[in-house]
């Protein structure tokens, strides 16, 4: 019996991709760099999407779909912005197919090339841009508040499995204002909703921040990032949002007459999460076992597994079971009955564990008898008998309790793993010994940042918004600092 | 005042242009044939995929998503397919850029040619049933039922918003099956779950039938559909269901063992439909003042426009209307309370009337003095004056009685417009003075219906299920028949 998954301590790395395609999450396909994602791991990449897009709606902002092709010449327009993704694009060049003459199977047709080749979208903000000219011309077409749900195409070397995949879906907010202000206002608005999303729905605590120019957005003047330990002290950065200045105003040439009658250009900002978030939900909770989810990205929030010998004591378990299952869906509560008869229940318990169903319940003769059910939960891999009286308060009570729980058990994790140090030995000595991040001071300059990256292979996660103003020198060049700043090995 | 759109009855096709693009449904963007689908479009679209996706569900359908990409050599596996789609895919053939050596741009990397090209999909069937061969070894493994929702290209010459674009959104079930009649069951019930959304969500009825063997899909052994008539009487095909038979899982080795132990091939199906449903929503209902939506796909129900001089009045409307807001949103109903002060009613109730939004609601002094409201019905586009105790059972009244008058309105328009002829000469006549769908004999050959297609520009839209037994002679051929056929000019 057992999942037989290698273990965290053995192998993170290898634990982690056994777990997404034994727990049928994804798993790669035929095509080089690009997953699959399978029913039950799209089913948690939907209930993230219903609760990400309501955050959005709630704050304004309006879904909309641009283009998947972007003309080369649009992503060339701004600088920064194609110097960032050159190297990652896929080009199409061609729009046709033929036999070949030869008679030795499809080719494609050199007849049909396009003028001007077109970008796989790698990110939309050079179409939408040159979409937004048309639609703003006056103060009182802003704001102007978007998000679209997505794919795109970076074409990356090493791929794993939601954390890097060279096609991934995501949203991407792309925001136009009137002043500076409000952009940053929107920028900064946009980074708190992701981590009260993190937070409140994947039970993931995250660090607000800012990222250094380097680490920034191909495009952007200031980058607001939330930063997610997982189980093995390495960095994930979970969701961005950008302010743009004016950049891809000036590239595209939108402007907007203000109230006082003058052209100005647009304000902007764009922000995104993806299916990573797939990868930052399985390596923030789940355990040897399998799967751990929050029940409010749960597809099966309870399972109800039948023990029985013989159609007749299934039936009379199924009788007994009826009025329970209606009354936990008339709750919302997302609730299986696994009656299959191909499965043996000790199979069924297994697969579950696997799959991080939050609450298991399991009834037997006994159990009929007694007006009971055995109870289990998954964050903790507890076992209780609870009478049927107060069945449906135990469920909707452990559905609470292990959203808190696992929220309460990362964030511990988290800040226990948070180390200050005030000298390179000892941010060398935690970066390898205990790992982590590593809150210390900084000098401000890319040289040392560069410096400590080829060294130690950590980087500046970001510049903690909450970070305090403290007097301090930097680590490697002594030079003066006035705050701390958190570093560590990334995903 | 008005909203200036060409009248249907001048020119149809420039109607539906103007109000596509008036009513903030989509517009063409810079990439040829693509379009930007505008956020008042896209919660159109959002509604759509809500009741479908919900549909698919309840008949037991689970979403995942595969990749965009398609190697060249998948799409060739199966001959039709390959010979359906060739003419129209979109090739990536490189996946880098850089900088051009003398210094003219960006330019594509030749050094980062891919081995094998991709196909930027244009239907999944070959990508999905490669994935299959993994997914299915047993008869445990089926029914295997799976949907899609994806954009797709398809590089069409000419193009036109919704209806005909390069890049489209849809879904696309997929699913395999144990046995030939458990496939052809699943292919009809999606025929007529898509019947049953077009006529139950949409208020649009539809004709379900067969295809002709010309029309099929590339790849099926037999394509339902569902057809709809627009008010100019063309047909436009609204949703394709297909029984695949062995064609895929024989082109992609899918085999399965059956309960007695024995190695099959899998029987599959395919169905789908797209954004072209925008179109076909927009040519059913509307009219020469705008967009006219049934109320269970409006994005705004109800719309409320105050009349008032001065921020007082306005104040003692907005007091007035709080509750009546709050509990239209708790009985689910969209309402938008429109109190911009940028602009006058008269160009509000213009906006609502070209935006299609069912029921307007205005409130002036008068109103407030006598407590009524002025109710406007954007379907039959009369008014009357309701009482505040009555209001809201007659916004509940009118919202159910607009999505039946609607769907009355086309079903009257409809079967109005299905002409029964018995000659070649009758058929022309009809197609030409009358238009709409024409009821014929045909001989079941290709040959006539190429024929007839050339000499009519009709094509045989499909062989309805409900079509009765009747004796008679083809129109042209004058060889015998067993029963009528729907002709039609389409889009
Ligand atoms: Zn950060
Ligand atoms: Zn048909």
């Amino acid at each position: 019996m057992g999942n037989k998954l290698t273990k965290r301590n053995e192998d993170y790395s290898k634990w982690y991709n056994e777990l997404v395609v034994n727990a049928d999450l994804a798993e790669n396909s035929g095509v080089r760099g690009c997953m699959v994602i399978k029913p039950y791991g799209f089913a948690i990449w939907e209930k993230m999407q219903a609760g990400l897009d309501k955050m959005f709606k709630d704050t304004g902002h309006e879904n909309a779909y641009f283009p998947l092709f972007i003309p080369k010449s649009y992503l060339s327009k701004e600088a920064d912005h194609v110097e960032g993704f050159a190297k990652e694009c896929a080009v199409v060049t061609h729009y046709r197919l033929k036999n070949a003459e030869d008679g030795s199977g499809i080719v494609v047709d050199p007849d049909a090339r396009l003028e001007e080749e077109l970008i796989v979208r790698p990110t939309s903000e050079t179409i939408i841009w040159d979409t937004y000219r048309r639609w703003i011309q006056s103060y009182r077409d802003l704001p102007l508040l978007i998000n679209q749900w997505a794919n795109v195409v970076r074409w990356e070397m090493r791929t794993r499995l939601f954390l890097r995949t060279a096609e991934f879906l995501w949203q991407e907010g792309h925001t136009a204002h009137a002043t500076e202000k409000e952009a940053i206002e929107e920028a900064e608005q946009m980074m708190n909703v992701y981590a009260e999303f993190a937070e409140g729905h994947m039970a993931m605590p995250v660090i607000k921040g800012l990222k250094t120019e380097s680490e920034r957005f191909a495009g952007a003047l200031e980058t607001y990032c939330i930063e997610a330990m997982m189980q093995d002290g390495k960095a994930l950065q979970a969701g961005t949002s950008h302010f743009l200045g004016q950049n891809f105003a000036k590239a595209f040439d939108v402007k907007f007459a203000s109230k006082e009658g003058k052209q100005e250009h647009v304000w902007a900002t764009s922000w995104g999460v993806s299916t990573r978030l797939m990868g930052a939900l399985i390596m923030t909770h789940s355990d040897d076992n399998g799967l751990v989810l929050p029940p409010k990205l749960a597809p099966i929030q309870v399972v109800i597994v039948p023990i029985y010998k013989g159609m007749e004591q299934l039936e009379a378990i199924a009788e007994k079971i009826g009025p329970l299952l209606k009354e936990l869906r008339g709750k919302g509560i997302s609730v299986k009955f696994d009656d299959r008869d191909t499965h043996k229940p000790g199979f069924k318990f297994n697969e579950y564990e696997l799959k991080g169903v939050p609450v298991r319940l399991a009834v037997g003769q006994r159990d009929l008898a007694n007006g009971t059910f055995e109870v289990a939960r998954r964050d903790t891999l507890t076992k209780e008998t609870v009478s049927e009286n107060e069945i449906v308060q135990k469920i909707k009570f452990l559905l609470d309790d292990i959203q808190k729980n696992l929220y309460q058990k990362a964030h511990d994790f988290t800040y226990d793993n948070i180390t200050e140090v005030n000298s390179y030995d000892e941010f060398k000595k935690v970066l390898e010994e205990k790992g982590g991040f590593v809150s210390a001071h900084w000098d401000g300059t890319i040289e040392t940042e560069n410096k400590i990256k080829e060294e130690t292979k950590a980087t500046i996660r970001c510049i903690p918004i909450a970070a305090k103003n403290e007097e301090g020198t930097c680590l490697v060049s002594g030079k003066p600092s006035s705050k701390r700043v958190l570093f560590a090995k990334a995903y």
